[in-house]
C-alpha cells in the first residue's frame, strides 16, 4: 500500500513512519516547521520524503497522486497558544484539511486516518467522556479548528464514498515528543535546576498515552473497522495530576525545586482542567495500551536527555 | 444601539431590518450575491447600506467601526448543491465567519447573533432533536460549514469575553423567500402547470418556520439570556412531508400537475429525510410562533405572485 502521511517528519508521524515502513511504502509531506529530517532517517528503502505545505494546492495535488491512503497528523499543535495568533488553528488545521480533502477527492484516494483531540470537548460535563457525549461547547481555537475538520472529513465521506477513522488522542507522550507540558518542565529544570513555573494551580488532571500505544491503536483500527466513519477516543484508563507528573520528573532528575505555581484551576484560557475520555470503544475492539502514563512521561524525559537536539532546536 | 447585519439584503435579513429600525440604527453589509436592494427600501431614516464582501479584511473591518452588536446572517445557504461546488461553503461560511469575528475582535464588538441550521444534526438518532443530543455527525458540506462557525463563536466567548446568540433555523418561508423548494415548485408550476418535478419519493418530513416567527424568537431571545453562548433550536411544534406542502400549493394554485418523483428516501445526498427540532428550549423563554407550516407555505406563495421581481431574478 502506498501511504502519503502528512506531518510524518512529526513526533506521532515520524514513529508511525516507522511502524508502517517495513510493510508499506510511505511518503512523507510535511512543511518541516516543526518536524525533523532528524526523526526519519531519511535513506531507508520505500520512504519519500517532499517538504511542501498543505496550503499550496496544487503542489500537494501533485504530491498526493498514486496514493492508496492518507494519514493526516499535520497540524499546529499548540492548543495553548491560539487566542494569541487566531488564524493560525483555522488556517494550518481546518483550511489545509479541506486543502487535503480535496486532493484526496481530485486524485481518487478514498481513505483517510486523521488525528483529532480530545479538546474538541471543551468542558465536557461527563467524565469520562464518551464519543457520542453531548453536543460539545468549544473553549479554545485548537478544539474548534479540528472539530471543524472532523465535520468536513464526514461530510466528504457521505458526499464523496470515502472512508474515515477518526482518532481524538489525549496528550501524546513518547520519543520524539517536541512540545507540552513534560517538554517544558525539563527544558525548565535543565536551565534552572532549583526552582519550577507551573501554569495553574497543578491540579488540573490531564491524560496522557504513549506514542507507541497511539500508533498501535491507529493502525489496528484502521485495520478491523470500515463504516464510513469511524471516531474513537485514545487513551489510557487513568489521569494524573499535573503535580503528579512533576513528582516523576523531579524523582526521575533527582531534583527539589521549588515549584511556583501561577494558580488558578486552568493553566491557561482554553485549558479544561480535567480531560478524561473513555476508551471503552476503542478497547472493545481488542487494543490495549503497554505504557502507563508515569512510565511514558519518565520514557520520555530519557529520551529528551539522550536527543539533546530536539531540545535546542526548540 | 447601532446593529451591523449582514447579509441585511437577503431574504431573512431584509425582514430583521424591517424590525430593527423603529428602535435602532441599522447597517445592512451584503454583496448583493443574492440579497436585492428591493427588499431594503434604502431611504429610510437610520439605515446604512454598503456594499461588500466578509471576505474583504479591511474593508469589513473598517465597516464594521462603532457597531453595538453584529447580527451574522450571510452565508451560502444552498445547502443542496455543497458538494458540486465543495469550497464555496467553507469559504463563504466558515472563513466568512472567521472574518466577521475578527472584525468583531479588532473593533471591541462583543455581541453577535448567528443563524446556524439544523442541518449541523446530519441524521440524528434523536427526532424531535433538542440541542444537547449526541454529538452529531455531518452528512453536507453545508451542515459543517456552519458547525464550524458555532465552534468559532464558542471559542472566541470563550477567549476574547464575547457573548453570543446562535440559532438552529429549520427551513425558514414567508415574505422575501428566495430559495428551496417552495420557490422551486411554484417556479416549475408557473412554467409548466400540467407537471411538477420532486426530489426524492416526498415522503421526507420537514419542518418549518415563518420568517416572522423566527425573527421574534431571535429578538425575543437575545433580549432575554445572556450566557457567553445562548444555543437555540427555532422552529414549530410540527412537521410535514413534501407531498403535504405540494397539496396545499396545489389547492391554493387550483392546479392538479402530474407529479414525477425522482425517487428514493432523500432529495439529494446530504438530505435528511426527517427534520424535526425540540423546540422546548425556546418555548421555555415564552415565545411561541404565530404560523402554522401550512399558512406560511401560502403566505409565501402569494408573496411570490405579488412580487414577480424575486422570480425574475432566479
Amino acid at each position: 500500500m502506498k501511504c502519503f502521511v502528512t506531518g510524518g517528519a512529526g513526533f506521532i508521524g515520524s514513529n508511525l513512519v516507522d511502524c508502517l515502513l517495513p510493510y508499506h511504502k510511505v511518503t512523507v509531506y510535511d512543511n518541516f516547521s516543526t518536524g525533523l529530517l532528524y526523526f526519519l532517517k531519511p535513506e531507508r528503502k520505500g520512504l519519500t520524503i517532499i517538504k511542501g505545505d498543505l496550503l499550496d494546492t496544487s503542489f500537494l495535488m501533485n504530491a498526493m497522486k498514486g496514493h492508496d491512503v492518507v494519514i493526516h497528523l499535520a497540524a499546529n499543535a499548540d492548543v495553548r497558544f491560539g487566542f494569541n495568533q487566531p488564524d493560525k488553528d483555522i488556517t494550518q488545521n481546518t483550511m489545509a484539511t479541506f486543502k487535503v480533502l480535496e486532493a484526496m477527492r481530485k486524485n481518487k484516494i478514498d481513505k483517510i486516518l486523521f488525528s483529532s483531540t480530545s479538546a474538541i470537548y471543551g468542558e465536557p460535563k461527563i467524565v469520562p467522556t464518551p464519543e457520542d457525549v453531548e453536543f460539545p461547547q468549544q473553549t479554545s481555537l485548537y478544539g474548534a479548528s479540528k472539530l471543524a475538520c472532523e465535520g468536513l472529513i464526514e461530510a466528504y465521506c457521505a458526499g464523496y464514498n470515502m472512508t474515515s477513522w477518526i482518532f481524538r488522542f489525549v496528550s501524546i507522550l513518547g520519543e520524539r515528543y517536541t512540545h507540552g507540558h513534560v517538554f517544558d518542565f525539563y527544558k525548565q529544570l535543565k536551565a534552572h535546576p532549583d526552582h519550577l513555573d507551573v501554569l495553574g494551580d497543578g491540579n488540573q488532571k490531564k491524560s496522557y498515552l504513549d506514542v507507541q500505544d497511539c500508533i498501535s491503536a491507529m493502525l489496528d483500527v484502521a485495520d478491523e473497522c470500515d463504516a464510513p466513519v469511524n471516531i474513537f477516543n485514545l487513551g489510557t484508563k487513568e489521569y494524573c495530576k499535573v503535580k503528579d507528573s512533576i513528582g516523576w520528573i523531579c524523582d526521575y532528575l533527582n531534583l527539589q525545586p521549588e515549584i511556583r505555581y501561577s494558580g488558578g484551576s486552568k493553566g491557561w484560557i482554553g485549558d479544561n482542567p480535567f480531560t478524561y475520555l473513555d476508551t471503552d470503544k476503542i478497547r472493545s475492539t481488542g487494543w490495549k495500551p503497554t505504557h502507563t502514563i508515569k512510565t511514558s512521561v519518565i520514557k520520555t524525559i530519557k529520551y529528551l536527555e539522550n536527543n539533546p537536539i530536539v531540545m535546542e532546536r526548540s
